[in-house]
């Protein structure tokens, strides 16, 4: 979702709003906004010349201003405005189509994982700890874990989403100074054009909304890879309590590879250093910083791209998973005389308190 | 705040409070309870030794529960629970004790920061962005934007905080077998004794809750961090923008070192790490983890303090300041023909709105 | 460097070079072995939709051994191989180039420091810790503190290298046992047109070899960042010790950028994320893991890049630096009265002998 | 290892020497070196006060000196020396202390490991990829892979710990100055004091060398945990295939848990963090870091500490493992025409080539 395209796109949105609004507002004449509007369609630009030219300034947007300068023939491009503001901007565009796209798995996931619950309300299993056999649950209650934990993990991105996911616009240093008393008024203008909030004031060098986002993506990924990691323990051909369609093996046709987990697990793997390298980056100096915002840019990418790739495996995972209730039995009933296989406790209230929780 | 000290006493305090429940629900002997209260005072225990001994299980809990009822005569310590509900909750208890010591500093910090924001609405400065001069803003800008990053960070910890910092109470594999239909009972008499509520189910292996507040506790941390950075960075000699009281130097008797700013930085180099940590351990498998859950605890005490010392680091740096009109302006003025010195823009609309934001 | 373009290109290398392997011994055909190279040219096949079809199989070489069998019209691709063999070449034969390199701006970068520092070794400068004035030392040995920091760092990337970089070949469980006794053979057949080293045993499981060498990287970029850190500080315009030609800035037409600088500062913000990643996804499932081995791909190619980067980036600056003696002595000066400015100590010796060391 | 009353007498110890080498060079007086020698004893200190008191100077090194000096009488204590000066060394010497304890762990496992492997060079078993069935290998390879992995692993430390467990001396800012020309004559008679090697020249902020060491402990216990975590998978009650005494659960008496494997597995999970935060540390300012070294002190040990306890966890495991080759048939044999049972490759060949190897 996050390549280099995808950008480049995001940022030529970025100056054409930029040039609208100022247009509307009588700052820079209509034609060259129409001129910009034009010139500023992705099939225009060398994205891979674009990156490579980036190195000299360590920004993106400058050597993409220059192509859109050159392509428009105006120079009203990116007239009064930064490269931050655009390159922020981008990114919250980019993680507002993700946010909606992920929305879709998880709406699935969750019904999905609803209705294999309430399914198996009454197959009782092994519980375990610590890897070794323990007391018996209900393969239902197991579920309703997930269930709970993906839950809260999707609804704790919401807010961070919307404080995060809007407009930045402050100019060389946060002060709009290149607007005269302008500024507000055009940042609203820009909002309109991208249908994407505004924030109170620009926060150039004050990245904890973006960091408060990427680490709720880090905990939902968490959750999802412990799903993972107890379907693939499920999945163990000595176990065989739950089974899934499975991806190839180059060398052994007759395995079904559990491609769904072990796409979440890697996910799971990465998250927490590239959320660590965004916090490391939060130490920003001044009005903008000279390493830290950059290092921001692949890492919010690779981030979003990881966190897609685990909901979509698990998703897929649970949506086509087959329960194997006999072998859960026997699991169980393996261990009569060590432990109390028919002990359930309160499992089933818990699991019912699990499926309605709100937080 | 995070010591092993502190955490024995807590177990300590759990194991009390289940026992006062169980006695007044019924479930285990009046006298029972009044023995283990009388026992598990912390200065009856070698934390050391039991620390020493917690090796033997991996679960501080173990050698405790031991001690425990050897010190009390009684058997009915920890009766029908799991060593991980007494340590999470006993976890619970340090947070809810750490959250409030530093709501106090943050409160001062908040206060600090508005007041010289206010002072220095208008005392124009340097702007700088990429570690060179790029614009005037004000200073009281500058300190607004710290303040809406440090209001918006101690903010977020709070829904976080409310969620995980909670009884745990499941039993050996969260089903509360152990207390036959009185499981929810139990677990209700037991947050009234700890004044701690209840979860609406045990979450054993579905870490999310803690991970979300360590991850809030390490996004504060970095704007701490940030701000920090900026204030060593205007009390460089050449610089001269700001100072303040500082450490001594073990080798140079004229040197103050800003060691307020040194503690907030050096959490902010840590807290990245530590929540990783933390993400990483949220793939834990089954029930209960082999070893994800295990690697919690150090990491949460590190986090706690981390964070604190920060805090207190930065509240005591600002309480403390001096600022340099002079120096600023003379800073400015230095770059008179290259930069526009007097171009301000927004920036005090910007800085009362940053005053008053509330997410 | 590691773009997907060039790891597909080097997996077409693996699959060219195995069959050439198993002509030459008689396993295959000759015509397979002329077929299956001829069809292996990266212009004939559509790197972005392998990398898409890569997800059902969580695997990148089974789209392109599918697409390699249908252009060949061979079936003798990737004959008795397995997935992770391919791929775990491909990255040694990436590795391979980026080594030699970066070598090439290293030796660059050395000899700029061994020329500055020998030019300023009589330089008198402030020496600052805490980052407040401290006592005098010279620039000259400040740069041999760089220069023994990188030369040590690169040094250490060797052993690491040559015992990572290597022909990974064991077939599906790492026994050879599609290649009956003829599987070292082949492997050194392989070895001899791919001119790469065999490992002494598979380690499709074991990373080890690899983590170290990411690791020498990551400490390599550690120093090339503390390297950048000291010139952003010493080109402040207040404290304008050095200065170099910068960037661009889309803002502020006066300003100069520390371009290379900032490449290595956002560099050394990554890497210890990705190192992170790295040793997390060591703790790999048996004989091939089901997250930690997929989760390494992206992780070293980004780690590869990065250091490539942060190595340009400081090599330029380096390469382009000016010094200010008379602001240097300037700073000194001003704090007469308050150190010692003329007292240096054993500084020059000490230099020296850093410009000597070797481990 | 690296408990705080350990750090205090490392400290005192580094005093000592300094006043002892300085005496025997004529630069204080004989009986100076002698009242702080009879004063620097750990029981004279109280080490939560001293720990407390760090916080006003973020150095143990100032709190300690004072006290040092009050003990003692003597104005000589630290004479001329830096704070970072006595903090490196202290840590030196508890480096060389805690390399020494693993070691001697380290022999033990690689003797257990070797006669594992060569008892069990013939029975063989199902290797697993993926987490699913695969193609058989040997139990004695298996090991052989672990074997290899901890070799080379703990191999690795040894030059990294060479390189970085050294006298730190070089005052202020590193030049030597409070001791004119005899400053590496000083140095020298501390290293003679220490038996510990001096560096050819001070590394105050160049943090290469120690961040090598914490690597490759971080490399090490990837290893380590790579091998839990196999060993828990075989001992899943449903898998059986092997098996080891456990420790106490404190709610199932019938349980054993992996108690052992679950340390490694805990320290597998925080150790990519504490080197992250290791090499976080490493961009340092000037000539002393204000942060990035002060996060050094608890991460270094933390992450020490978390080493020794993986590998006593697996060391004590693999020592006491009780291998079920029956369990191995049968699961193998469960696969009979699925896959080629039978089919073992050059196994054994590659297990010998493993057992021998050297880098």
């Amino acid at each position: 979702m996050f390549e280099n395209t995808a950008l480049v796109g995001a940022l030529l949105e970025f100056e054409v709003a930029l040039a609208r609004a100022q247009a509307r507002l009588g700052m820079i004449p209509e034609e060259a906004a129409e001129a910009i509007t034009r010139a500023a369609v992705i099939g225009n630009f060398d994205v891979d010349s674009i990156v490579r030219d980036a190195r000299e300034s360590a920004s993106i947007a400058i050597p993409l201003i220059k192509a859109l300068k050159a392509r428009s023939g105006s120079e009203y491009v990116h007239w009064g405005s930064t490269s931050q503001d655009a390159i922020d901007t981008a990114i919250a565009l980019l993680l507002d189509r993700a946010q909606e796209a992920m929305r879709i798995d998880h709406v699935r996931l969750e019904q999905s994982l609803k209705g294999l619950s309430e399914a198996h309300a009454n197959t009782v299993m092994l519980g375990r700890t610590l890897m070794q056999p323990a007391a018996p649950i209900t393969f239902g209650y197991k579920v309703a874990g997930w269930y709970g934990a993906v839950h809260r993990g999707w609804f704790r991105t919401w807010p961070a989403f919307r404080a995060a996911v809007r407009v930045q616009f402050g100019g060389a240093v946060g002060t709009l100074a290149s607007y005269g008393n302008r500024g507000e008024e055009l940042a609203r203008a820009i909002s309109r054009e991208l249908h994407l909030p505004t924030a109170n004031a620009p926060s150039h060098a004050h990245r904890d909304r973006l960091a408060a986002l990427i680490a709720t993506y880090g905990i939902y990924v968490g959750s999802l890879g412990k799903i993972a990691r107890d379907l693939v323990l499920l999945m163990q051909h000595e176990v065989g309590e739950v089974s899934a369609p499975g991806g190839e093996s180059s060398a052994m046709p007759h395995k079904r590879n559990p491609v769904g987990c072990v796409h979440a697990l890697a996910a799971a793997t990465r998250m927490p250093g590239l959320v660590a390298t965004y916090l490391n980056a939060m130490v920003q100096e001044h009005e903008r910083a000279a390493g830290g915002w950059q290092a921001e840019w692949q890492t919010m990418g690779d981030a979003v791209n990881a966190t897609a790739s685990a909901l979509a495996g698990v998703t897929d995972t649970i949506g086509a998973l087959t329960v194997h209730p006999e072998r859960m039995r026997a699991n169980l009933d393996a261990l009569k005389g060590v432990i109390d296989t028919e002990k359930l406790g309160a499992v089933e209230e818990l699991r019912q308190r699990l499926m309605e929780e709100d937080d």
